[in-house]
């Protein structure tokens, strides 16, 4: 079943040795939370990705940054790879064992550990995840609005530097957080940032980390940004003959500084999975979901804004969610998304595309994409948190057809070449993993690559953190 | 005159020889365009710190990137340092040659290179000062919104990860930009990021750059994000009897999650310097400044929000500046704090203070500080971005008095320590140079510490980058 890579994308593949002395000595330190069985390593060795590898070593269950730091003093002795797991939703293969080794799992490490609201701030182990954080400072009034589809880990989000439906408003985990505690290669235990809201005092360490996807270091401790639950929330649909009417009048909202909270596109073929999955019954047509942050004014004024820009571009059925459980529904159709889009297909998996552009270029790169994938006949879905000029098509395939594979990847790079050419990423917040390395290097071009290498090397001498993830070493 | 630093902030001083040849290659290259006269080399050799060191070799004025690179191939194959110079205002002792070496002047790369209003950003050279920046983009209806107190260069800002009065509502150096052009230390030319709002492609270089203070690499264009003007301005200001109604007025707007843009606390006898300085007639107590940004009907329901609040800490004489006049009267006012502090007693240097904590511990910081800088007598202002918990006093001291600086410096000291114990951080914005070198050290700790020199000299093996800045090698 594991249907190779098209060789542009393919990590060096070297599985390492894992010495049985090593799994002894984990063994001999964590007892029953080292595991070999095959159940547990193949629930590790495998995300939300296409690839199938072979599973890691062993797992091991860490309750604590000195049980992190214990792993990694082991296994830097013994030169064998490290790979962090959190909740296990990556889409770009960041947590397959591809050169062995051992998967750490943090999801016990799971602790809010500090509620500072005054400060608007909260401090969580990794292994927290984003609905349990919201849960546990719903009492305060206060939230944490990044969320991925998934409901990952925090840990997981700072490593993928994700975003999610709510950053066009409140940025990324770039922008919230404020301060890491790391475990490095060699097992030392290193704290970055401070609560402060701002701090030039040296190199931005909490950033190195953030987006690293595990290759630097282990992140055992989080603090975040939380912010006051707006006095007034309300959410909107709208519906559109065309992709284009849809993404032109979210690129005037932007350009007009119009400060909307969540703006996502789905097109109508998706919104007959969400119709399936969620059991709703929307108009299965492109689609724009809206929120609205603020005061009651204040929303309301946003919102009328947006309608009249909407109608201008040909936009009709404006609806409203006003009740906390309508809008609920819809978002947990959005967040659903992917899965609606799995089981449209029984049996296969999508292969994730993630491209983020200048917004100005927005409609011209989803058109031409849009318009491939449908001459293409693959089975496809579209979604996109288009304010920040990011949208995602995912492939849906047959795991065991060579031939979708090699279709939906030269779509994607043909996607992927086209966003780059219009001065955008390949990736806006699913991070590069196994899959995009090649891309990397052509965005990143050889010196910042040379940069990303040379720190590596620097950081983790014998390359033990999730190796064969970000670059080839 | 040059008075000693307390030991604990002093960075290894170790003046390294410029060889003739590399002069002569220097001149050979640039023509006059490197100079070794003894005027441009101090007024090179010299920022707005109160440190007086011996001024570098010679300058030279780049006017390309490939002109930088130049300079740093010849200056890396000879060992000797670089030290990069935008607008001079650096209060840290950023641009001094504590160990010899070449200025490089980049001021003449002031091109705006692009200016993408659709896409809500502008692509400069370092040389571009802020003011220059928003002259340039004024016809477009955006702005761009860091602003220190002086006119710094873009490169500069990026340097040391600047803020200003703005980052309560649009952030910092480090969330507005996008992506630099930097010139490696071997003289490579180095790509960071795109111009997509947001993405997971790799280490984040960009953040790595911001901040670093020279130290890893000349910046030599920058990506920057920009803002349409909001179609509604007002500013007030506010008096207040004590200094604790003020800032603890400004902690409720913050909590409560008001979307202020600007929030500026001033002390009663800052505003004395004011009222000399600019010529203006304020009430010479403490006071808030605030401005409020979006649409006509937001900001009168964030004013009105924002005058009760201040009411109820017993705010007085709430008034306000609608017109642009008005507005750019105070706002200059507020710009020219430390000019104006600097008039006040002729002949003085300020020792600038930047500590920044979390927003609940706003006043307790400020209050004890404000009252040690009161018992010792000392002659200081007081202004703070109170919004981001980030507030600076300014000792004024005779350059020529031992006895006054190790006042300073004991009175910054004792200050920064509460700040830390705080959960706060030494520098809010103005970066370490050579000043908090000491306090780093402290914040950071070891572990990160090791990382950051770690990084350093993997990136500049030679040291030759503003050496002697951030920490000592």
């Amino acid at each position: 079943m594991n249907a190779p890579l098209p060789s542009h994308m393919l990590p060096e593949i070297a599985q390492r040795e894992t010495p049985a002395a090593l799994i002894d000595a984990l063994r001999g330190h964590f007892g029953d939370r080292c595991s070999t069985a095959l159940a547990v390593r193949e629930q590790h060795g495998r995300d939300e990705s296409s690839f199938i590898v072979p599973p890691p070593a062993a797992v091991v269950f860490a309750q604590s940054s000195a049980d992190v730091a214990q792993v990694l003093g082991l296994c830097n002795a013994y030169a064998v790879p490290v790979i962090p797991f959190g909740a296990g939703s990556s889409l770009e293969g960041h947590l397959l064992a591809i050169q062995g080794g051992i998967s750490l799992d943090v999801s016990r490490m799971n602790q809010v550990l500090a509620i500072d609201a005054d400060d608007l701030t909260v401090t969580v182990q990794p292994g927290v995840t984003r609905k349990q954080l919201n849960e546990a400072i719903k009492h305060t009034g206060l939230f944490f609005p990044i969320d991925p589809g998934a409901d990952a880990s925090i840990g997981g989000m700072c490593a993928t530097r994700a975003s999610g439906t709510n950053a066009v408003r409140y940025g990324t985990m770039r922008e919230n957080v404020l301060g890491l505690e790391v475990v490095t290669a060699e097992g030392r235990v290193m704290r970055t940032g401070t609560r402060a809201r701002k701090s030039s005092a040296g190199y931005d360490l909490t950033r190195l980390m953030v987006g690293s996807e595990g290759t630097l270091g282990v992140i055992t401790e989080v603090t975040l940004r939380i912010y006051p639950l707006p006095e007034a929330i309300s959410a909107a649909i709208c519906f559109f003959t065309s992709i284009e009417e849809a993404v032109r009048t979210t690129i005037d909202i932007i350009q007009l500084g119009v400060p909307i909270a969540r703006v996502e596109l789905v097109d109508g073929q998706t919104v007959g999975m969400f119709n399936r999955h969620s059991k709703l019954s929307l108009r299965e047509e492109p689609m724009l979901l809206m929120e609205f942050h603020g005061s009651p004014a204040g929303v309301k004024e946003q919102a009328e804004q947006v309608e009249e820009i909407a109608r201008e571009r040909g936009g009709q059925a404006f609806e409203w969610a006003t009740t906390p459980e309508e809008r609920t529904r819809l978002w947990t159709a959005r967040h659903n998304a992917y899965f609606a889009a799995l089981q449209s297909r029984p049996g296969c998996r999508a292969i994730s595309t993630d491209v983020c552009v200048p917004i100005s270029r927005l409609a011209d790169c989803i058109l031409a994409s849009a318009q491939e994938a449908h001459d293409s006949g693959i089975a496809h879905f579209l979604v996109g948190h288009v304010g920040d000029g990011n949208f995602h098509f995912g492939y849906l395939i047959d795991p065991l057809s060579q031939t979708e594979r090699e279709l939906a990847e030269s779509l994607n790079e043909k996607m992927v070449r086209r966003a780059q050419s219009m001065g955008g990423t390949c990736t806006g917040e699913h991070g590069i993993g196994m899959h995009k390395i090649g891309f990397l290097q052509e965005e990143a071009g050889d010196a910042a690559l040379d940069w990303m290498r040379a720190i590596k090397r620097t950081l983790d001498p014998k390359n033990i953190l999730n190796p064969g993830k970000i670059f080839c070493m």
